[in-house]
């Protein structure tokens, strides 16, 4: 996610990988409706999508030393009036294929993912600038050392990158919990076998249930508790954990059979039709620091945080930590943003990470508690959990202005809200918080419900964009010159989704009007020049039941217009509301904003 | 697309294209709603979706003697209240991809493309079983020939497997009216570049604006009326259109911009910067017969109906024609049905191309008259022009019952109407028209709202699916021999679709439920047996707005059901409603159906 994001921006990158070829089964599978969007951000859902089984609701089955194993609950996953999601459902597809979609990209903007390669060692050059890195070469056994700005470490939870950040050391808790995982075809007469399912067997433990493509099962399959003792790893095989299934899952009949349609089904023992077996020990772990003092060493997922697979988070969070590093990256390596704006990924996703362990460490304890508490867990943390109630606390790139806006949805350092618009220039329907391409660049929404009664108002406003002299004028020249002597990576696909429409008034930000004057009101040619610019992020708030508006700042009246800053990875930094009067006020706000971070 | 539809079905086809490569720019490019569901049934839209343009609206533009160039209005081009499809535009991409995608999936289905191959003859055998199809190998200059049971002819107005079809000869108009066809990225300050735009001026003719993938726009230029006299063919070089073009479009700037961001924009001039050029003279024809009396010879697509391009028709219609034959050329080839059933698709296909001459020769002319007449034409045909509105008259397949059911939208010889229901077994929410894979099977849709109260009119209907005596039971026994001798054609992507889910009643159809009964009400395994083996296929009918029951077959009591035949095609055979009691009489009336064309 890392590199694809790079890769896109324009900045070099050199992809190290140990292993010789990539995932091919098992590991991370669930993609939660924040990711699903993630990927629809950058164009990349579509395989996903058409490959990944949807799972929509969760259902709570436990068994006493009285009652047999029984349904005790069934409910929907991702509630509408709590997530709000676009896509409100878990996708489940196995590692091989996300890593894949991401491969395939990066390619196609002429990058290769560096196979065999174990990274050894990073050390600072004497003048400080530059790291050199050194890694070996696994098919050649040889050494090699490449020259680089920064390292970012993506390298799991045992990462070699972590030893190099001074200090920064997981720190937390490890239990004696420890669960097996299978991925196979099931044969049962089990009815939920495609719902996502908490089983607790009162005789065995704990099983996770989650239906994956290609007509397979995941099974979680608890080894011990956390009172218990610890199942010493040489006994955790694929039997043991199979016959514990069994055990749990009883009346149910529960056996594996060949994936595919091969006859050997008849032959093959019932281990060997497993696709993927793993098991793992539950910690709940942070890293101390997730960059060193310079800014230059980075460690992003895994290598930040361990914690259980159960809530289907952990790919999650650490395709999120690289989404929202790579775009600060890219306008520090272009000279365009102050050096401290790489501070805030930490300041930010460790925050991430320190509520994801203990909503985690929670999770757990209230999966060993059964149905009533599991459902209450979900219930308090589900959109945490859908990855879209993942918030920022206030630094620098999240403002509260003193009179907050409260009437609407957004807020500062949360995600934009999906809402339905219509794009003024070709009628299409789109949802907006996804039509504007992710080129690294900012989105500034001007929400003026009144085009004729707010003239004023946009005139005072879009003709800063034209100041030389203003920060954004400044640094959008600068920033041009960076952009044409690197431009951003190329794929054929682009010219399906020409990037360059919006970047007409700056590589640095798209500017973008949402307006409910409707499409005979007004011409093109009637708005100021930057929005004349900007022809394909003007928008009709016209949807019937509830406007863009409306849902994101509130109703505004007629002299009133409300401005959002969003940033590159589509969190709010900020928003206000304006008058007909304050056109030239708004636009200081913004420069504002921009100038607390840009050079 | 027949092709593909054959080979998906397990039927050997051999493709001899004239051509030594692919389609790379230009020709048919307008899929229309009724289009983009059927590629949504064989699960290739994706890339169609993600690279086509998409075009909402129409608007109208004239300019008089008195007054110059302005817009006479606007409108939505396929309004819900109308047409009601689930894709509600014409999606625009250039003939090669649409034929890539299909190449891909034949290709990957193991079958490929015999290039360069000029068909020459066709001739009988002794036995006149077999056909004789005599083509030239162009790159060797030689003549080979290949034994087969059935050829179509899918090539073109100038059809030479036409001339093999005794009888059959395009009859009807040629006009005097020709059109020059330009595709390019156009520099305009006419503000509705991404609107499907026609133009009447007074001085040149007509222009019809399409706007294109990948930044283009295809003109059609009008270069003479009926009227008028047709212009020389040497005349009408893209020079001669495009000056057309831009004295019918001033005081607008017209102007060709290269493709690309290429820097030769400076040097190139303007006609090499066209991506494509055509010209064609309007006539509206259709060949008298669409086979031979023996049924082994078809043709089908512009073989078979020649008209104007003014309303993105020509490809749909023809990919539909394609879509008519190959489930019938399946079942018939399996020995499955009688070798009647194929003289419905000249039954069924050229009516609709007689529906489509006729509404073509009004579109000209209605081109000619302007705004007023053009806005009514598109009113008065809209749901032909999408494609939904395409009807067949009863024949063998299409049944209408002596008491028809006219409560809701179904009819026999429609399409299904698209409606949102919910899966049981997974809660995952559908769009029912879709979901049910396209392999060469027919569906029966039982709709009983209320469970409970008709338990014993299900088990009565269900019972007979058991029924070896049954003609259903007989014909699938059979097919699902042929099946396993001839299985269908497999592509890795199966995998993600399991298309074993849906025929495990049967090899001939997909036995499906909809019902408004809660899923807290019932167990799958409470159902009839053969609704077991369905169990990808139950569906809760619980849409808020509007149920799909209520909007098919209109609402129905708790004590009543409907049951509905839809082809492969996704056309409703027959429909009915029926009492509680009833369950027997409705058994027999499916087993009437579908012995009157199966064997």
């Amino acid at each position: 996610m890392l590199a694809c994001n790079l890769v896109r921006y324009g900045i070099p990158v050199v992809i190290l990988d140990d292993r010789p070829d990539k995932t091919s089964a098992g590991k991370a599978d669930g993609m939660q409706p924040k990711t699903i969007e993630t990927f629809k951000q950058l164009r990349l859902a579509d395989s996903l999508l058409r490959n990944g089984v949807r799972v929509y609701d969760i259902s709570f089955w436990e068994s006493t030393e009285n009652t047999p194993l029984h349904r005790k609950g069934r409910q929907i996953h991702y509630p509408d009036h709590l997530v709000g999601a676009a896509d409100p459902y878990i996708l489940l597809a196995h590692q091989g294929i996300i890593e894949e979609v991401l491969i395939v990209d990066i390619e196609a903007r002429g990058v290769r993912v560096t196979r065999n390669s174990r990274f050894v060692s990073c050390s600072r050059s004497p003048d400080r600038q530059q790291l050199t890195i050194t890694y070996e070469d696994l098919s050649t056994k040889t050494e090699r050392a490449i020259s680089s700005e920064y390292l970012v470490g993506c390298d799991g939870a045992r990462s070699k990158v972590r030893d190099f950040i001074p200090g920064a050391k997981l720190e937390g808790e490890i239990t004696n919990a420890s669960w097996g995982v299978l991925d196979g075809v099931i044969d049962t007469d089990f009815p939920d076998l495609w719902s996502k399912v908490a089983v607790r067997s009162h005789s065995v433990g704990s099983i996770l249930w989650i239906p994956r493509e290609r007509n397979m099962t995941r099974l979680y399959v608890e080894l011990s508790s956390t009172e218990g003792e610890r199942v010493d790893k040489a006994k955790a095989t694929p039997e043991y954990v199979m016959a514990l299934a069994k055990k749990a899952m009883a009346p149910f009949k529960l056996e594996w059979k060949s994936i595919g349609t091969s006859l050997a089904d008849r032959v093959v023992n019932q281990v060997d039709k497993i696709e993927w077996f793993g098991n793992y020990v539950v910690g709940q772990r942070v890293a101390s620091h997730f960059n060193d003092e310079e800014m230059q060493i980075f460690i992003a997922g895994d290598a930040g945080h361990c914690h259980s697979a159960l809530a289907a988070q952990g790919a999650n969070t650490s395709m999120h930590d690289s989404f929202n590093l790579a775009w600060k990256l890219n306008l520090v390596c272009r000279g365009l943003a102050k050096k401290s704006l790489l501070a805030t990924y930490e300041d930010e996703r460790r925050k991430i990470a320190m509520d994801l362990i203990r909503f985690d460490a929670e999770h757990c304890s209230a999966f060993e508690q059964g149905e009533a508490a599991l459902a209450k867990n979900f219930d308090d943390n589900i959109r945490f959990i859908s990855g879209v109630g993942a918030e920022y606390s206030r630094d620098l790139l999240t403002k509260v202005q003193s009179d907050p806006v409260t009437n609407g949805a957004l807020r500062p350092g949360a995600l934009l809200v999906p809402a339905k618009v219509t794009r003024y220039i070709d009628v299409n329907p789109v949802d907006i918080q996804l039509d504007i391409p992710m080129l690294g660049q900012f989105r500034i929404y001007v929400l003026v419900p009144d085009l004729t009664s707010m003239k004023r108002f946009l005139d005072a406003f879009c003709a800063r964009f034209k100041d030389s002299k203003s920060v954004l004028g400044r640094v959008s020249a600068r920033a041009q010159q960076s952009y044409n002597e690197k431009p951003r990576g190329k794929a054929a696909s682009d010219d399906y989704i020409q990037p360059q429409r919006y970047t007409t008034v700056s590589h640095l930000l798209t500017l973008s009007l949402v307006t409910k004057s409707s499409k005979l009101e007004f011409e093109i040619s009637d708005l100021p020049d930057v929005l004349q610019q900007s022809r394909w992020t003007l928008y009709l708030d016209d949807a019937y039941e509830k406007p863009c508006t409306d849902k994101w700042v509130g109703k505004l009246d007629s002299d009133q217009a409300a401005v959002i800053n969003v940033r590159p990875d589509g969190y709010v930094g900020s928003l206000s509301l304006w008058s007909g009067k304050e056109g030239d006020k708004a636009a200081d706000w913004v420069e504002e904003y921009y100038s607390s971070f840009l050079i």
